[in-house]
């Protein structure tokens, strides 16, 4: 396994501590701070493939948790893996379930062997170990993969967090073992491309467990490093503090990624700290459900005053939306519960959460990323009209 | 009003009854027989208008009850009408609201003045004459309109069903008035463009009413002449008795439409006797259930047998859903019930209908219909699979 080719991260230009990057894929390149649009069940809920590429998607995120249980990833590994499945030909990151059989079984029993749960679908019984965890990814042939982790809880008591961590490690061990083992389906290999495998800092909200396991994980050759157990109920300036903390621990030559926060104010803290990657629901599930993000805020689309709205939802935006319907026809999909409008609501959120990323990585090119967030701040803070 | 310009009907050719010809509006031309695929909201459910375009559709169809209800007609006028609203270039075809206050609402009083109904999204109460069915259809600035009928239930007594088609004559006369009244929001126009009106025959499942009601609309001049009051729970021989009998009673230099009927066989039935035009919610419905139309008959996406077929749905179809996926992703998405499951049933069972009437219009055209009914009647009669 030594002559596999290995991801690449190159970091281009810090400006502070803010990060201009990119990162390597066999199925092509990440420039970072990147968003990672979620296709939870192989597809980005509503949207085609291709529109994913129009609005500049470089990478999508699948889960491992959900694949698992729907169709399986046998199924998926039968069919030739999750790019071929889906159609999507660019780079997939697959999370390790862990967060999943966290935030969405109903029962759940954590031992030093795995975590027990129940299937949300139907109530079966599954048992998920860090080596099954990269089996499914294996199989599933995503470009980069996670290392199973136990979500630490908030709140936890200090030695909660402790052991929790301590058994973080061991299973990330176990991960990359069993990654060394595994075939990954991986597109133009024979083999000859290695499933990257990142690691996910735990240590709940206390910084010595943090740094801890940050250095831990390090110890081991992992491809890049992510935070996890944020976002999962502590107060915004605590995460803050977190993030502010651990990321300059992490390996500079390495890519960094913070898990499943998106919220855009969040994101320029967190790339103004060294963050390099981002996925979240956010955009995707906010246009489902009429919430629309512009460059004058975020907006609720059912509001009475669109009902004979002719402009567009964002005068300053060059989507396929924006560019083609008004205010008016938006408010009517909506009402109407059609499926055009998830369709077109979609679109534009992600299209305005990639834009927005383009706008960080050019700022920081030139070297004025803090003006931007100053600038940028209180707009993603502001509620168009308050509903 | 001397000056405008009228819908055209040619008549290309006939083979037998079957008849191959095309609709020529300012908006574009329609080959016939044609498929009018149904956007009753404004929107073809979960197609973009590019898609639309694509897969070949020369014209689609709008509810004029349901956009009365929502957004409301008012609205869609400030808007500049419904091509501007939805962005739909080419012709729209709008019904009366005739048939949806019969099928839909859940109380409705018929009078000489129209009908009052209760709306079946909040049960407020509204009062429909054929003079607001048409101010309602001129606000939306369609392409063709239809005059304000009473839909005859099955069963009626003859009596019942001699008095509805006076009715509907009366009613038709009064259309007639208020469309010349009209400005109509049509395209390309400032008032050049008249909107075109069809009248809709009626007379239940008496063959002499079923003349009548023809010869009282025949007497009029109306743009085309439509078959309603079918396929409302008679017997199918009965259905196909009353369309057999009627159709050769409508004028030759003018577009025949058999209202709301899709079902293929029933299709080519009707084409056989001399229809050219039909409009109905089946493949766009079906798809959303999971019910796939191929060369092969019908096939439910849903069967376990599916789960690891990396086939295409339909190895003879060259739409986007067949060229990219598998049967196996189809059954995925549907299962999950998610989006992109609609948007690619959709496609691919509309795509069939409209290659469907191209082939008849083919076949029509080389003197080859009897042979083409022959072939595919048991084709569009199966089901690939029993359920």
């Amino acid at each position: 396994m030594n002559n596999v080719n290995k991801l690449k991260f190159n970091l281009i230009k810090t400006d502070g501590s803010a990060r201009l990057g990119q990162i390597q894929t066999q199925r092509g390149i990440i420039n970072t701070p990147a968003f990672i649009p979620v296709g939870t069940l192989a597809t980005v809920k509503s949207m085609s493939v291709e529109e994913l590429k129009e609005i500049g998607a470089e990478i999508i995120l699948s889960n491992t948790y959900h694949l698992y249980l729907r169709p399986g990833h046998d199924v998926i590994r039968t069919l030739g893996g999750l790019h071929k499945f889906m159609k999507w030909d660019g780079p997939i990151l697959t999370d390790s379930g862990g967060f999943q059989v966290f935030s969405l079984s109903p029962l759940r029993k954590i031992t030093e062997e795995g975590v027990e749960f129940r299937s949300h679908l139907d109530g079966s019984t599954h048992f998920l170990t860090p080596e099954l965890a990269m089996e499914i990814q294996g199989a599933l042939g995503s470009d980069i993969a996670m290392a199973f982790d136990e979500c630490t809880p908030y709140p936890a008591t200090r030695e909660y967090a402790l052991t929790s961590l301590q058994l973080t490690t061991k299973w990330a061990k176990r991960c990359l073992e069993a990654r060394d083992i595994n075939t990954p389906l991986t597109p133009l290999d024979r083999g000859e491309v290695r499933q990257a495998l990142f690691a996910i800092v735990q240590g709940g909200v206390f910084k010595d467990l943090r740094k801890q396991s940050a250095e831990e994980l390090m110890s081991m050759d992992f491809d890049g490093y992510a935070l996890g157990g944020l976002s999962v109920g502590e107060p915004k300036d605590l995460m803050y503090e977190m993030i502010n903390y651990t990321t300059p621990l992490l390996p500079k030559e390495k890519a960094r990624y913070l898990m499943g926060i998106g919220d855009l104010n969040d994101v320029l803290s967190a790339v103004a700290d060294g963050i390099d990657m981002f996925d979240c629901v956010m955009p995707t599930r906010n246009a489902r459900n009429g919430t629309l993000f512009t460059s004058n805020g975020r907006v609720s689309i059912k509001r009475e005053e669109f009902k004979q709205d002719s402009s567009p939802l964002d005068p300053e935006c060059s989507c396929y939306t924006c560019r083609n319907y008004s205010k008016a026809y938006l408010r009517h999909l909506y009402m109407s519960r059609e499926i055009l409008s998830m369709r077109l609501n979609t679109y534009h959120n992600l299209h305005f959460f990639l834009e927005f990323f383009r706008k960080m990585r050019e700022a920081i090119a030139k070297g004025e990323f803090a003006q931007f967030r100053k600038e940028q701040t209180p707009i993603m803070q502001k509620n168009f009209h308050e509903d």
